[in-house]
């Protein structure tokens, strides 16, 4: 597939879109939509949301000189076509959200014209503020949806605008549909008007956002304006034709769906809340079943969080579902709403460890170093899929306060359930946690294989490593090797460490060896390609500890 | 002083109050407030606040039937006369917010009608979602003030219980003032009846909130209503004499204030925001000299760390000031806008520590353990005030992606500097970090005047903890004592404990004992009293070195 052309004219960035007539926006829009169609990916739905604002982005950019003039997407999943039109289409037939491919949001590492790397919602009017601020005369356009602006940060920067009266262009983009299908009062009595007015914005729309010619003249008012103003835009996301939806397939989904489904099943006191990742999560069957147990509360991951803790306290059942990335929005309200209440509520941390090609915004690699100092707050490890079923069904049948951590589902699920202990009576040990077990097991069963003799164990939850029998058992080891898919501060590695170490006399202390992430973000690819990358392969797991063994 | 009483009768529980007359209670009322005037306390704003709502309160428990009935109070620092009416008077004039006494907050393990433990804002409403989706039939009511709705959260909650047509009333207490003065278009323009509307809520009001009569009857009518409704008072803040206003002359702040105010006169590209922390912060003289490059944004954490992130990708200096534990609350917004686009922006985190009487939704322990994974994010913990000024200026001559740590100010600060090393040519070092390197510094010399020899070095910043020839200089130790204000997990300790673990032969590694906190969340009273608790204080730190000291 070559580069994206009309009339067989390149379009390599915004200044030869502003070549064309006006008259040939609407056509241009159509074979940008072709275009569009034809990228190969895995993630329809970014796709998907891009067609939405094929004419928006075309619009935008015949009118605007980015990177002169800040145009900020909100999330930025939606730059499909933006990122076509600024000269990276080639690339993305070849390599959107490969390893060193195009990212599949926003990336100013590939672009002049991508102010930010954004994968979260809701930010953008904060940041389009924050640049109005440094530039007083730039043009300043933010681009946030429906499903974003229920995120209280939105509205947080709103009404900071509006006091300001901060010379910004927001443009509503409302299509009733996110990666969920939007929730809130705002969205089901489409009261945005009054909304934006309340907040000092100056309202226009809601206009035809499939109309390349009627946005035009819209945008083109709205940009000799003023002040703080919002253009409510509405569009139409198109659908693709879905890859196999693997979502409600994979067995962590199952094993969840089943557990989870039978614990409804048997006790009515149990709740579900999640904001917006109830599809991504596997549960819209539950949710169908269940559905004022099973709540979507939108992308309001503090709101959800603090609403779980008023259920709790109403003496039901709670468990929160979200994933790792997008627990970093709940910190304050887990600490200080749910920890510090003694509140039994479980927390599923869903997509931890590395995510492939989301990316950086997107690996779980926070949350265990962010609540490891909370107290009572037991932290489930499980290494595949029975851990999982055992450690829910251990809080169904005595809800305490925990967090219950499980990757997207990836290669490394063999189906097979690991030994949690296979003894060779070895000096030398390897400690796994997580579903990295499976690659670490991997690579003691190739040890074992050459001959060598190790012991294997896994790490279960974070309350074994104050346990002192399992710590007395880590110290009869000459060496230890650690494998977790985690930077060391703060991880369950470092806290071995610094356990073992504290407790053993000093002649005694093994040798530990820890395979862990190196610091630094990590850039987006193919999971299996990320473990490479990143040395938890067990090829590269085997050549690290034969190189720290001593009878190598 | 006696429990409260009114004509001889003595209020101790709702129950009392019901017994009295309805003409009775503006009299009532007028007792309360002087008998909550007359509570000696060290943080007369928040008895003020409390006064404030005084009618509502007595309207409130006359009316309602807690803890049946569900009463939240937002952030929790209006709760004095709810506290006197719960009958917690006679403790309040002995004991507010002294350790074991009366906390400054709700407290459910005070009293049955404290459903919460609160003390961060923006969070009644979801809570008061939750408790509704757990029974549908309990009168449910949340008070929240103009503040506290410039939060994110709040917005979200109303959102989704406007979309659930929730059945709880708030009542929306606009006075202007919270513990700063009101910022956003909402409060500007006080266009709160649009607002409401627009999330589906049914609105009533304003009215008189401190006229208890009118109140009655207002809210006797919204109790008998359903669905999710509002109810706009405004009342009046009572001034109390004002006990010697001692932010303005702590010395942290005189030198924030000395090195900033420079570093603003010479530098026309440097800005401070903060999340309606800035008199906190001692930064009010500052702001009103640089208006348009010292922004309080209001109670937006989330909102303000992404306006940094776009200030400084604007070309601008950014300096973010926020306490510790409302960090948190931006724990996302730092990590993706900030971090991962590698902005150098500066965090000020203000009150580090065990911050005293505030207690547990207070104390800024989570912070380290929160931010140390993040790459090329330095983290600075001076240890006097020379060290705040270093780091500082260091920034403001290179500026790079950091945090600077400090507390609030307290009695470790002598004033007079610490050396950063001394060495004794001992086999035995104290290694400190941050302020209580004063405690530390004390036991030392406490051990030296007793004949021991020993080293004393400070820590002062991540990086260091990564530096070789620092490691190298830490392993020639025979035994190290570790003393930080911080719990073992994610600390600068169990860092430096896996640094040298991992970089030491075997036979050398040193023995060595962390003198930090014990896991668990640690409640209010006076600072000193709190570094007793915990262990912290120069004579328990010479106590633990001397049992731990082979020639003991």
């Amino acid at each position: 597939m070559s580069e994206f052309q009309y009339r067989g004219f390149a379009i390599r960035c915004p200044s030869d879109l502003k070549k064309l007539e006006l008259e040939e926006l609407p056509d241009v829009c159509l074979e940008l939509r072709k275009y569009i169609a034809g990228i190969p990916t895995d993630k329809p739905a970014h796709l998907e949301s891009s067609l939405g604002v094929t004419e928006l982005t075309v619009a935008l950019h015949y009118l605007l000189n980015t990177p002169k003039d800040a145009l900020i997407w909100d999330v930025g999943h939606q730059t499909a076509v933006h990122k076509v039109l600024t000269g990276r289409g080639n690339q993305m037939y070849l390599s959107l959200r490969s390893l060193n491919g195009i990212s599949g949001f926003p990336l100013p590492e590939e672009s002049e014209h991508d102010l930010f790397q954004t994968g979260h919602s809701s930010t953008s009017i904060s940041m389009a503020l924050g640049l109005w601020l440094a530039d007083k005369n730039r043009r300043i356009i933010a681009v946030i949806g429906d499903g974003a602006l229920t995120g209280g940060q939105a509205y947080e920067a709103l009404n900071i605008a509006g006091a300001m009266c901060a010379n910004i262009l927001v443009i509503f983009n409302d299509n009733h549909f996110s990666i969920e299908p939007n929730v809130g009062a705002l969205s089901v009595h489409s009261r945005y008007e009054e909304f934006f007015k309340a907040l000092n914005f100056h309202y226009s729309g809601p206009i035809d956002g499939n109309d390349v010619v009627r946005l035009l003249t819209a945008l083109k008012e709205e940009l000799d304006h003023k002040g703080p103003r919002v253009l409510h835009i509405k569009t139409k996301p198109q659908r693709l034709p879905s890859p196999q939806k693997t979502t409600s397939i994979l067995p962590i989904r199952n094993l969840l769906r089943q557990v989870l489904g039978e614990a409804f099943e048997k006790n009515e006191n149990l709740y579900l809340l999640s904001p917006a990742m109830l599809s991504g999560g596997g549960f819209l069957q539950l949710r169908d079943k269940f559905p004022d147990r099973v709540l979507d509360t939108g992308i309001t991951e503090q709101a959800c969080v603090s609403m779980a803790a008023g259920l709790s306290k109403g003496g039901k059942k709670t468990i929160v579902h979200l994933y790792s990335t997008f627990l970093q929005r709940a910190y304050d309200q887990i600490i200080h709403d749910v920890a510090l209440q003694k509140l039994p509520v479980l927390f599923l941390i869903d997509r931890v460890g590395l995510v492939g090609e989301d990316g950086p915004t997107h690996h779980g690699l926070f949350d265990v170093s962010a609540l490891c100092s909370l107290p009572d707050f037991e932290i489930y490890q499980p290494a595949d899929l029975e851990d999982i079923r055992t450690s829910l069904q251990n809080w169904l049948q005595s809800p305490h306060l925990a967090a219950l951590r499980f990757p997207r589902d990836s290669s490394l699920i063999s189906g097979e359930q690991i030994p949690e202990e296979q003894f060779d009576y070895s000096s030398t040990c390897i400690l796994a946690n997580g579903f990295i077990a499976h690659m670490a097991y991997d690579a003691f069963q190739k040890l074992i294989g050459l001959g060598y003799t190790l012991d294997f164990r896994i790490l279960k939850r974070k309350s074994q490593v104050f346990d002192p029998s399992f710590l007395k058992s880590l110290m009869q080891y000459d060496t230890l090797f650690l494998v977790e898919e985690a930077y060391l501060s703060g991880s369950f590695s470092q806290m071995v460490i610094a356990e073992i170490f504290l407790h053993t006399e000093r002649e005694k202390i093994p040798k530990i060896i820890p395979i862990v992430l190196k610091p630094g973000f990590i850039t987006h690819g193919h999971p299996d390609e990320l473990l490479f990358l990143t040395g938890l392969h067990s090829d590269q797991i085997v050549k690290k500890i034969l190189s720290n063994l001593d009878y190598k």
